[in-house]
């Protein structure tokens, strides 16, 4: 018996081969895809979906976040970037208390689910915390709390907590093999640490078999600090330092030279691009063309949605796109489909989950979405994939599954007590923001 | 008594004073805003709308679309623009009979509604279906077939249809003061004419007292191409020649100079900015943050959606803000609220709707939307204007309203048939696409 048979679906597959198959059935059993084809599977299910009018595609894989900054959603917009930090961002981050991690990562666990997103990269505060709203959550999470510190002689409080920290989430919700909860090793970026914390966090990397994230040349100032300082780039720096000796995830990367596009590419280094954080924030624009001629791999983040403000995927895909086209003048440069590729195989790939997620393939995980394509804003459809990338919104989502369980649909969630999670945020509001 | 009361609404009112109102109260009798304020009017109401949770503001205008080429969405995407257009778009337009038209506007009106725009500014063929389709949708529309001609000596075919068509729409369709339907004289463009049509379709502006719609140093080869042709930039032909001697609106005006931005400021033309089509026709980035610091008026638009692919004015506010800020390096530029005014106070301005629409103030039409805020994205609400410009999303809109009626609310249309749109669609599409 199976659990689940989607019927008569468009499935845009995202397989080796690209597949886009029209009036395709998908059988799931025990959390795994277990047929998808043109052809009717003979085994009953327990559940039917007609997908008739629907579009099936991967889930949405988000490389870059810091989920529990929604409770600073619109709190300091239109701000520099240091006064948006020093003056808005950092007196509330030293109010937060290790609950309202799990409340703000709820939140926006709930914000992703209803818009197609299963898995997501999380940078920040309260290891424990982040984890456990993510087992919670029913999501996929790789989950991490950078290494900063600021004293190259000696390691200060920070960096020993964030070890300590580490070293307990990596007892406690670590699933290697393709578990739901895998920690990640974390450094801040460059300029908020040195060589020392460099290669003790990619030693601790290499030891338990972590990915590693790390922001890389976000911003120009950063980059020529560095240049300064060290005389190398911060990817060349990091690069020396082993820190992309394992898995390795590098977020933002607008200012990196060539060489240091050829660095990460030889390092097999994902590109975590955040289109939308980078505008807003002022900081440019990644040249995502540039890396993908070079055959680097780009994935897609949200980053906080403090500086976003929306952890909608479809927005950073379709920005993704445009926004190479505008700049380069060459409308033919990232397609629909090689935007759809950096939201699901980059990502899968990035997050060390290329084995389950992804693509819409027998063995891999049914962790998938289904897109309402009766909706006015998406008709007609010429082609699935631009359907996809540039007319679809995360509001179009009506289902958001994983491992064969819906998470979210048609505006319900299975695993999330919405109710709890606005009437607790009150409360918590008052604190950080009126007190 | 009242028609309408909507209570405890927090009120984005973009009035003069920039109000944002908590808790307001807002009653509607015969399609006009009779009152707003925290006081609750004495007169009882026909209908109540509980406005908790939700946001208030005047409904979006979109000024520059194509909205019968919904019909072409996700079609041609990802080519030149060359080669989009001759091989893709015009081929498919050589074969649209009126009828199509008709459909493909209404399609374009669901989406409208349903993202929160109540008014439209569109540039195509067919006048009278153009204007059939608004008037019985509902909307508010400034319609116009535009002048083209490629002969400098007599008019060719097309001119004179558009010249026969323009006054025949006059007598039947344009309704003069404020109509819902108003008749816009329009240019396609300076590459696509020549002085002597401008000069004409000036004429018949001014003596109809029409606004003047014209597509301005779009692509950076047009501009360059008429510098080489006349000497002069399009901007300043078309002002030598009288188009901007009645209200007009420039769309795109991407590659305008210092000297074109002064021009326009002088002459009170309003830009239209039309950022995603902008960029994923490879056209490039207009300098907004310049064209505001000049005091020129910025519109928003979404062209045609066959390069875009949504008529979502949400997203046009959210990049509108954000790629100023990215190309300036100054996250300053464009602030939420200026985002809003784009696409409510410059929008009524430019269509000559400004006594009637674009602000939520006693006297003025009835035609304002509701944002449901109680959706994951949308929370917590620091400020209402960045929850507006940078989180909100068309499908967070529960309520498109039109003088005192309501279009389209939480799922459902009053003036049109979705149903029969969906069903007609698939023999126009055969028709057109696979014949």
């Amino acid at each position: 018996m199976l659990d689940l048979l989607i019927r008569q679906v468009t499935a845009v597959t995202m397989n080796d081969q690209g597949q886009i198959l029209e009036g395709a059935n998908i059988a799931v059993k025990d959390g795994k895809i277990v047929f998808i084809g043109t052809e009717l599977p003979q085994e009953m299910a327990a559940r039917t979906i007609e997908g008739g009018g629907k579009i099936a595609m991967p889930g949405l894989i988000n490389t870059h976040a810091h989920a529990a900054m929604s409770l600073m959603r619109g709190y300091a917009d239109d701000y520099v970037l240091q006064e948006w930090l020093n003056d808005h961002v950092f007196p509330v981050e030293d109010k937060l208390m290790p609950e309202d991690i799990y409340l703000g990562t709820q939140l926006s666990m709930a914000e992703m689910l209803a818009t197609g997103t299963i898995s997501f990269t999380d940078m920040y505060m309260h290891l424990n915390q982040m984890a456990q709203a993510v087992e919670d959550g029913g999501m996929y999470g790789n989950f991490s709390n950078a290494g900063m510190s600021f004293d190259p002689k000696s390691y200060d409080f920070d960096a020993d907590d964030v070890t300590r920290q580490n070293r307990e989430a990596l007892a406690r919700y670590h699933q290697a093999d393709s578990g739901r909860l895998l920690l990640d090793a974390a450094i801040h970026a460059e300029y908020t640490s040195f060589p020392r914390l460099w290669r003790d966090f990619a030693g601790f990397a290499k030891e338990n078999r972590l990915n590693m994230h790390v922001h890389l040349s976000e911003t120009q100032k950063e980059h020529q600090d560095c240049l300064q300082k060290y005389g190398k780039t911060p990817a060349r720096m990091l690069y020396e330092n082993g820190v992309f000796d394992t898995r390795a995830t590098a977020a933002h990367c607008v200012w990196v030279s060539e060489e240091d596009m050829d660095l990460l590419a030889e390092k097999q280094v994902t590109v975590a691009h955040n289109p939308v954080s980078n505008l807003k924030l002022g900081s440019g624009i990644a040249p995502v063309a540039r890396m993908l001629g070079k055959g680097l791999r780009v994935s897609l983040g949200t980053d906080g949605v403090c500086s976003n403000n929306s952890h909608d995927l479809f927005e950073e895909m379709k920005l993704a796109a445009l926004l190479q086209k505008g700049v380069t003048g060459d409308p033919r440069q990232v397609s629909a489909y090689q935007a759809l590729w950096m939201a699901t195989r980059a990502g899968a790939f990035a997050q060390g989950r290329e084995a389950s997620l992804g693509q819409l393939t027998p063995g891999y995980d049914a962790s998938l979405i289904l897109i309402d394509t009766n909706r006015p804003g998406l008709l007609p459809i010429h082609h699935p994939e631009s359907t996809l990338a540039y007319s679809a919104k995360g509001g179009d989502i009506c289902l958001t599954m994983v491992r064969g369980k819906a998470l979210y649909e048609n505006g319900e969630y299975t695993t999330l007590d919405i109710e709890r999670i606005r009437s607790r945020l009150g409360g918590v509001l008052n604190r950080l923001f009126r007190a």
